[in-house]
């Protein structure tokens, strides 16, 4: 059962699969998405829209696990990530995978311990997880993976 | 020559689609979308995609119109709007459907005259404007006409 965990922007979406099988973490695909800075904003929504149906067509993920939106001061920037994030959302329904949204401070007791981790912190968590695997993780999707990892602590699977 | 405006909301969307010709203003279609409220958010922001892609596939309008976000007080209220407006435009993206956007003062300056007038006022303009086909026109679905007309205010088509 793979969890697809998302870190949705418009310049770069971070994504992270993985699967957890007996008590085991392994690192199923990760990377980047980034729309070229040249397209038309709608351009760049329907690029991250196409590859999120592609990489979900052939994971098949259980689950797609994303933060919610935490309004950054800059009210512009929270309008274009929600923009992003639509589209990735509208992509998850189109194959009826539940979506399940954590805030953030979730995802990074979930990871550290406390809510008031640090970014580093986090992503320092996600490579020590993943272990071996680690150096097939790009700085970007670490967030993704994070609110991935997130998703199985809080839903454990059956044993 | 058909130009379609949208005004974009998770709870309603609504859509109106004109043609100007020989300096007459005519009603192709508009309407709302609603998704059902019991839906999920993801697949409601999947029905608002689905009915977008049906409409630009049976019309292929040649320019999509919309106005830009006007930040709301209530922040919920925009990031939600923001969602739904990215399944929007990613979906005139994917027919390569030019997208323009406008402020909301300059769609009240085009219609009304000035940039401050109230929503009943655009309302009443817009149904003026289209004359006897005011009585097609739902509450719901003037605004998204208004920006519509808007569009063809600012680049009237070539004589």
């Amino acid at each position: 059962m793979i969890t697809l965990g998302l870190d949705p922007g418009i310049s770069a979406t971070g994504y992270g699969a993985v699967v957890f099988d007996r008590g085991s973490l392994t690192l199923e695909r990760c990377g980047v998405w980034r729309p070229p800075q040249g397209l038309e904003f709608p351009v760049r929504l329907h690029f991250l829209f196409e590859r999120l149906v592609a990489l979900l067509g052939e994971l098949r993920p259980a689950a797609v696990s994303v933060e919610t939106v935490f309004a950054a001061k800059n009210v512009s920037s929270t309008v274009k990530l929600s923009h992003a994030r639509g589209v990735l959302l509208a992509a998850a329904a189109r194959f009826e995978i539940p979506v399940f949204e954590y805030e953030p401070r979730l995802v990074k007791k979930a990871l550290v311990g406390y809510g008031q981790a640090e970014k580093p912190q986090v992503r320092a968590m996600v490579l020590a997880l993943l272990a071996r695997q680690r150096d097939r993780v790009p700085l970007d999707a670490a967030d993704a993976l994070a609110v991935a990892i997130c998703h199985l602590h809080s839903r454990p699977p059956a044993p």
